[in-house]
Order: structure tokens, then C-alpha cells, then sequence
């Protein structure tokens, strides 16, 4: 009998832990249908390969070696993990089953990988984009991961992050900032007298669809963050993130709507989505702690943020043609930074030290292995692809072949 | 160890309820395809944007005061609900987390209001639209909705409408009718001698994508509504639930295919989305007490009912883009109307007295909310924004900038 | 006390059951969007009506006699079942609800019929599809799997087949390979002197939708096969399958994206799109034995092996638009003979026998079905309709109307 309950409750914690993988495997799809949507259509196929490629690849590099760094045999509070093979073996007395813990781990990398590719779209080679998510979800992502969630020494400086808003959301914009910034605005993007010039997506629905998907699936990446649902305690906390999760999201989306009625006096569709991602990445970091009101608070403000971040990276001429690096850096930081209002566990000072760490990290790593692919295959497409579009060069199917377009740039 | 068992217990139905509510929040995406499908390409963009703002509004307003309306501190039996704001706190001995509940009420609010946007698409202001949305699904819903499932006096009168056929559904076509007739029918649809010009939708595979959403959200809606899961006879009633709600679609489709077939001599795509998406209004208000026969017997009968419905609004110049009111409105009263056929605890009478009670409260509050927007902010965009789409004029974003179109009107 | 746990299982096990059917419930949308997205514009509401009308069709036949004849009193290790109708009554002791098995099963046959649809697609008469949708769900997929998942004759020769990469996929590749031969190919696919011309699909982001669709409701389609979860042995069990099933297609796309780049120079996208489902197939048979390395293999072969298969059925001119045949018969007879080498009590000569029975017996009763509809209604359209589209005669609606097509052929 007892031995009943305790196998009920595994067997129910692990089944969390499996809906909640896959609401966030969901979500590849949902990053795919945002870039899709925002990308010119003569780049289209070129995004869609990438996102389904990007996917394939991080679940199989994290199974054959990121989760063991970041999670098997590694010293509590180290810097270093340990490397290996595989997933290891079930513990004895777990929670729930090895395999669902990875299911749950494995697609949060894909999740960070997805970031990249909105932000270096129509304009980087897919093989150079390719390489370098062997490398990011193979070996910097799950370094970086075991800090935190791996018991290393971030996790031991008390660094708070609940489900990651810095771990995942911000470490994806770090290595996107390290590429775009070798990698160069897109041709007609900016003029020679600081002119920005717009290149709307190309497909609102399926920009629009996306934005769903992702605020779908972000019920499991926060819900299931808390690992445990089998209890008064842990169900309860999982029904407050899900609130807390929407508000924020709903929040934003609402700032970034007023936003950008009040500034420009259109409600800009592609800020609204934006809104939302950005109520949803700053409120990541802590789901649980903070009332639902304070989750409002905290989502408006992301989704207001995003607005400003958008227009002022496009200052400084960092093209990003879904606005992941504000999406997921700008906001990503300003949920870490934000924790210490709801979560008296946590202090500014930490929360900048490990957003630095991450950031730091991330951003140079990344940037020495875009500099070593940039000096031997090259990571920007020629001027001709460019102009021409991705889809021709690249992938030899157009997206939308019957369909007559007229082509901006 | 007992305490352990009733701990799982919770667990498992806030689990069930979280889940529920995320297919429920699900069905948003549901709607915003469907209804981009089934707008023309000049005013799609706009109808995405107050999709998502509709969700997002929906969202903050019933966590703001809605709920406490609907559910906190009422008298049992009563007209008028108490008012005050956020959600109250864990009562003593639940079932589940009062957030869980929260998470699951909060995502049928936006289903209401979803409704509405569908039934007023290609004509109405933007900014209306959403003052309205602020109105009912902070106010109206949740007075009504209390009525019935808050324990009013519908309640205690007998009336039953297990998930919503009527306090959902039809409520939000009650809400869409009052719009439509203030706003007038879209320029070009109807001719001075009685002509009904088709203004074909200008995306099939985003409305039936929307449809198959929808269809998928709805064993949430439906299931979830059964509140509990965690012993034997609740988890074979949610079972039964999603059974008979499947049927019910499928029947609905099927219906509809072979109508318009044998009336028109073509299989319209449309009408088979909206037959299946009326068998699903149809069993709402009780998919636990019929046979499988049943439900499908009640689903073609919607299926079919939905079809000479929008004939029929066409004919008295009753402008629906979407089918939404005869979806929503017709078949949701039709669901009402056969539930004592299988439910015995349910009369004829009590089932047209809480009918008339929720579709006369709601449709005159909106048409008095309407009404005011009217008179001050206006709610109709003016004839050549109408001529050259909502898109240019509200959101300054095309949502297929590079494709060539053929616009009618 | 006791009797409380055994309640608590018995509803875990049964939302667990409800949850992996709405996964699959899910993969028809999914099966729909990837149609859509590989047929031309011209055919592709016909497509999604195909799609949808066949999930209706095939719950409704599947509820009226397709359960009864696959799981209800039959005699074990038979070969002809026992002919009812409905789904029967509870049995005592159950594991679960009857109707949450019933909704489970009723997903599977919608998918095997869905497999139909993508291989006849942009010639077939929608009419005499829609016929033989209602023979081969409510008659021939029930009797092919009684022979195993029934406890009939396969089952008893010790024929495995997991979760049904033959009795699901193969038996509906080889209903859709009975109707190509039929058919014949589409109007300008194959030249005179043995050309192939490529007819690309109008639309690839519709298409990888699909393919993610399809991705995430795979889990439900194996994770729930397992058929319970309320143990740490099942439990562990559906997490390893999450895992291998993850592993597999991720492998599958990989595969496929190395294998046209090097054979062609290009990432061919709709290739990898195949490639995963061609990993989702073949691990299918058996994703619980192997180990998640030895599922990346099975996924791995699986991809490279679809893209082989295509180009040769394009060689011998059976011509099949979105590659079903490949993904879902080749792919799943690959599927069910690598079983033994991960499962110790399957062997190759069961195997083989058995996936010889179940294509045997569905290509022969598939093709007669489809000869006498050839005989009588016809299967196939007009060369002017193919020609014009299947939209224009078949639906009367466009699916893109306002868009500027360039309609190749």
C-alpha cells in the first residue's frame, strides 16, 4: 500500500515532467512559425530548415553529450563539469524517472538554440548556423546550464533563476549578439545618413500563430521548472506559475499595444507578439514568488521595454529581424534583475554577478566559435544569395513557388 | 500515508484542471486562425491583432475583478454578485488549487469575447472593439456567468449547461448579435434587390487549421468541465466527456459535408468547419449524460442547423465574416434546448427560462455598451479605410506584404 | 484507503490515456497541414476537406463498428473477429475507463486513413475517397488489428508491432499504394522518356507545421501505447519512450538533410521534413526495447532510407505527391524488422510474417474496394478538373482566392 502511493506519486511526477517536455518541444514549432513569419518570403525555406535542423540537432547532441556535462558526476559548486557519454542512470530513490528529466532538460536547449536563429535569419549561411549548434548545444549551453542547475558555482552564490530567464532565454541572445555583431546588418537594412529602414515580415498569421504557440508552450517551460507536482505544496505552486505565466504574457502584450499606439499611433502587430514573448521571458526567471499583480507589473514592464530595446538596437545599427536579442536579453535581464522585488532569497547583487557570468560567458564563447567558422567556412551568404534569397541558394525549394511576390530589396 | 493519498488527490485534479486550461487557452490560437482564414487578406492583420489583444485584455480583466465577481463571496441564489477584485484565497478543503481554478475559468472568459471578434471582423474600430472587450469580460460574463456556475438564482432554478453552451457560447453570440446590428453589414456584401454577394475567406488552410485547434481545445473546455478526475467515477465521466464531445464534431462535419453537397452540388470546406465547430456548441451544454448515438445524433443535427442558420442571417442582412452567431448563438441554444432528451434532472422550460435570461441580460448590456462607443468614439472605420482594409489604416502593417493580390472590394 | 490508491490509479491511468489521445487526436491537423502544404494551391482545399471529412468519418464508422469488431468479444488468436456494434460495456477491474480506450483507439485509425489522403492527393474524387474512407476505418483496419492489438492470430504468433508502425502506417501505405496503381499518376509528373518533373508544394511553412504537428502528437501516439503510466515501471517506461521516439526523428531529419545535401548540393526541405516522420515511423514498432543511442540509428536509417525510397518510386512512376508511401510503408516495414535487434522475444521470421499478412491483406482488400468504386463512381477527376484544380470543381472554393498564382501545369 504505501509502497503504492510512493510509486503514484513517481509515476505522477514523472508524467508532469513528460507533458510539460512536450509543451516545450512545442515550442520549436512556435519559433519556427514567429521567424517563418518574419523573415521575407524569398528566405522562408531557409528559416524553416533551419529551425527543424537546429531542433534535430541539439536533442541529439544533448543526449549524446550536453546532458552529462551539465548534469551527471559533477562537484557541487564547481566551474568545471565533468564530461562523458549519455544520460547515466537512474537514481535510487529519485522523484521521478531519468528519462523524463531528460525528455524536460532536452528541449529547453532547443529552446535556447532557437533564439539564434531569428536573430542572424536572411543572411547567414545554414551550414555555419548549423556547425555552430553543435557546438552551443553540445558544450556551452550545458557548461553554462550546470552553473545553475547543475549544482555549480553560481547555484552555491545563491543565484536565482527560477526557469530561465538567464540560463536559457538570455544565453540564447548572448550568442546571437556575438554573431550578428560578426556578422553584419542585412543589405538595405540601414542608409549611410542612419536611416532605418522597415522590412516587414512577410506572413502576419504565421507570426501571429507562433507568438501562441510560444505562449502555449510556455506553461510547460515555466510549470514544469518547479520538477515536482505530486503534493498540496508543489501542485499548488505549478497552479501559480500557470497564473502568473499568463498574466505577465498578457501584460505585455497589452504595454507593448499601448506602446506603440501612443508612440507611432498604430497598434503594430509584430510589437504586440513581441509584447507577449517579452512579458514571458521576464517573468521566467521567478514564476512563483511574485503575485499575480506583481506578475502584471513585471510583464507590462517587459513588454514596454521591448518596444524601446527594439528601436535602439536598431540605433546602433545590431540588425535583428525578429527582435530576439531584445526579446530574449533585454528581458531575459530585466527578469533576473527583477526577482529580488518578489524573492526575498535573492539580491540584486547576485542576480547581476550571475547575469554577468552567463552573459559573459556565453557571449565569448560563442564569439570565438563564430570567429573560427567565419575564418574557415564563412558565415554570410554572398551578395547575389542575399538579394536573390536564401530559399534559391541554399535549399533549392522556394516557400511560396506559385505564389507572385514582389520582393523588397 | 492517508494524508499522502489525499495530497495525490489534489495533485492529480489541479494537474487535470492546469491541463485542461492550457488546451482551453489554446483554443485563442484556434480562433485567430480561423478567423484570419476567413477575413480578406486586407483586414487580417487587424483581426490578429485584436485576437491576441482580445486574449490579453480577457486575461488581466478577469484576474483584476472578473473572477471576484463571478466566484468570491456571492450569495447563493442571488441577481446581483458581490464586487471586489482579484481572486480571494484557498478555501479550506478544495479539490484544488484555487489557482488551477482561476487558470481554468480565466481561459473561458477569452473564448466568450473570441466569439464576438469573428462576427464584427472587416468593419469595426479597433479601439472599440477592445474598450468593449474590457466591458465583458470584466463585468458582463462574470455577472452572468455567476448566475449560473457562481450558484445565482439559474442555479437554483435548475438550469443546466454543463460547459458552456449557453454561458460561453451563446453569451458571446448574444454579445456579437448587439454589435452587428449597430454596425451594419460590410460594404459589397448585400445588393439593393436582395443579392447576397459571397466575400470568400481569403486563407482555407488558416481556418481549418483554426477549426482543427479549436476541435482540440475543446476536450479541455469540455472535459475540464467535469471539475474532477481523481477517483473511478469521475475519471470515467471526463472519459465519456471527451467521447461524446469527438462524436458530436465529427457528426457535425459530416452533416454539414452532405447538406451543402445535396443543396449547393459542392463539398464547401467553410460549412463543414463550421459543422463541426457547431456539433461541438451543440454538445457543450451536456457532453457527460448522452450516449456516444447520441452525441452523434445531437452533433449533425447542429451540423446541419448551422448551415441554414447563415443562409438565413443572410437573407434578413445579418452580416456575419465568420458564421460566428449561428455557430455560437443558434447551435448553442439548440444545445441548451436538448439536453432534458438526455438528461432528466434538466426540463424544457428551465432550459428555455435560463436561455432567454442569459441572452436577454447580455445582449442588452452590450447593446447599451455598444451603443455608448457608438455615440462617442464611434465603432464603424470609415468608408475608405473599409474599401482599402483595416490593416493600412489601424495597424500600418500588411500581413502579406510581398504577395500580390486581387482584392474584392 | 485501499480502495482510494486503486481509485487514484485508475484515474491517472485514464487522463493519461485522454491526454496521449488528444496528442494523436492533434497529428490529423497535423497530416492536414503537411498535405496542404505539398499539394498545389489549385488542390488544396479539396485536400483539407479530404482531411478533415476523413477524421470525422473515420470516428463516427469507428464508433458505430470499427471498436466492436477490433476489441469486443472476440475469440483470442482468431482470424475472422466477431462482427457488433458501439463500443461494448466496461469489463470489471479494468485499468481504465472503456470510453478513454475507445477515444485512444478511434485517433489511431484516423491516422492510418490520413496516410491515404497524401499519396492520391490532386487526382483522386473526393467522393470516392470519402466511400472507401468508410470501408477501410470501419471494416478493413479493424480486422488487421484484431489480428494483433485484438489478441487474434498475429498476436498469438508472437508478431510485434509496439505502437503500429505496420498495423497503423504500413496497412495505410499499403491501402494508398493499392489506390496509386489505380489511379495512375498526376497529369505532367513522369515524361515520355522516363523524365520526372518535380511539382514542389505551394507551401513549405504550412508543410513543416505539419511535420511538427506530427512530431509532438507522436509522443501521445507512442507514449500512450504503452497503455498505462501509474507505476514506476510504466512510468519509467513511457519516458524511455518519449525519449527513443524524440531521439529517432530527430536522427531522421539529420539523415535526411546530410543525405541531400551531399547526393543533390542543396538542403532539400521537404526531405527532412520526410526524414523525421521517417524516424517517428520506424522507431514506432518497437520505441520502449531499444536503447535512445540504437533509436538514433533505427531514426538515422530511417531518414536516409525515405529519401532513397521517394526517388525510386519516382523511377518505377508511382507517384506519390507528399511521399507516404515511403514514410509510412517502406519506413514501417524497416520499422518492424529492426525490432529484433533490440527486443530479445522478437523474432525476423515473425516479423516478416507478419508485416506480409497485414500488407497482403489490406493491399488486396484495399484494391478491390478501390475497383469496384473505379468501376462504378469513378476515382478519379476529369483531365480538365485536374487540370483547373480540384478546388474549383469539387469545393467551389479557392483556398488562396485573392492571392496571384503562377499555377504550374
Amino acid at each position: 500500500m504505501e509502497s503504492s502511493v510512493i510509486e503514484l506519486r513517481f509515476a505522477l511526477d514523472t508524467f508532469y515532467f513528460l507533458m510539460s517536455g512536450v509543451l516545450v518541444m512545442w515550442m520549436a514549432a512556435g519559433f519556427a512559425m514567429l521567424e517563418a513569419g518574419l523573415v521575407r518570403s524569398k528566405n522562408t525555406t531557409e528559416i524553416l530548415t533551419k529551425n527543424i535542423a537546429l531542433y534535430a540537432i541539439a536533442c541529439t547532441m544533448y543526449l549524446l553529450i550536453g546532458y552529462n556535462i551539465m548534469y551527471v558526476d559533477n562537484v557541487e559548486g564547481g566551474f568545471l563539469p565533468s564530461f562523458g557519454a549519455l544520460i547515466g542512470t537512474q537514481a535510487e530513490g529519485a522523484d521521478h524517472s531519468l528519462e523524463s528529466d531528460f525528455f524536460f532538460q532536452v528541449v529547453f536547449v532547443a529552446t535556447a538554440m532557437s533564439i539564434v536563429s531569428g536573430a542572424v535569419a536572411e543572411r547567414m549561411k545554414l551550414w555555419a548556423f548549423l556547425a555552430f549548434t553543435v557546438v552551443l548545444t553540445g558544450v556551452i549551453y550545458p557548461i553554462e546550464g550546470y552553473w545553475t542547475w547543475g549544482g555549480g558555482f553560481l547555484s552555491a552564490a545563491g543565484f536565482s533563476d527560477f526557469a530561465g530567464s538567464g540560463i536559457v532565454h538570455m544565453a540564447g541572445a548572448a550568442a546571437a549578439l556575438a554573431a550578428v555583431l560578426l556578422l553584419g546588418a542585412r543589405k538595405g537594412k540601414y542608409g549611410k545618413n542612419g536611416e532605418v529602414y522597415p522590412i516587414p515580415g512577410s506572413n502576419m498569421p504565421l507570426a501571429t500563430l507562433g507568438t501562441f504557440i510560444l505562449w502555449m508552450g510556455w506553461f510547460g517551460f515555466n510549470g514544469g521548472s518547479q520538477l515536482l507536482v505530486s503534493d498540496v505544496e508543489n501542485s499548488t505552486a505549478v497552479g501559480q506559475i500557470f497564473v502568473n505565466t499568463n498574466a505577465a504574457a498578457a501584460a505585455g502584450a497589452i504595454a507593448a499595444l499601448l506602446v506603440t499606439k501612443i508612440t507611432w499611433g498604430k497598434a503594430d502587430l509584430t510589437m504586440v507578439l513581441n509584447g507577449a514573448l517579452a512579458g514571458l521571458v521576464a517573468i521566467t526567471a521567478d514564476p512563483l514568488s511574485p503575485s499575480p499583480l506583481f506578475s502584471v507589473l513585471v510583464g507590462a514592464l517587459g513588454g514596454a521595454l521591448v518596444v524601446f530595446s527594439i528601436v535602439a538596437f536598431d540605433k546602433v545599427k545590431i540588425d535583428d529581424p525578429v527582435g530576439a536579442i531584445s526579446v530574449h536579453g533585454v528581458c531575459g535581464l530585466f527578469g533576473l534583475l527583477v526577482v529580488p522585488f518578489s524573492n526575498s532569497e535573492a539580491t540584486f547583487g547576485t542576480q547581476l554577478y550571475g547575469a554577468a557570468v552567463i552573459f559573459g560567458f556565453v557571449f565569448v564563447a560563442s564569439a570565438i566559435v563564430w570567429a573560427v567558422l567565419k575564418a574557415t567556412m564563412g558565415i554570410r551568404v554572398g551578395e547575389e544569395e542575399e538579394m536573390n534569397g536564401m530559399d534559391m541558394h541554399d535549399c533549392g525549394v522556394d516557400a511560396y513557388p506559385e505564389f507572385v511576390t514582389v520582393r523588397p530589396n
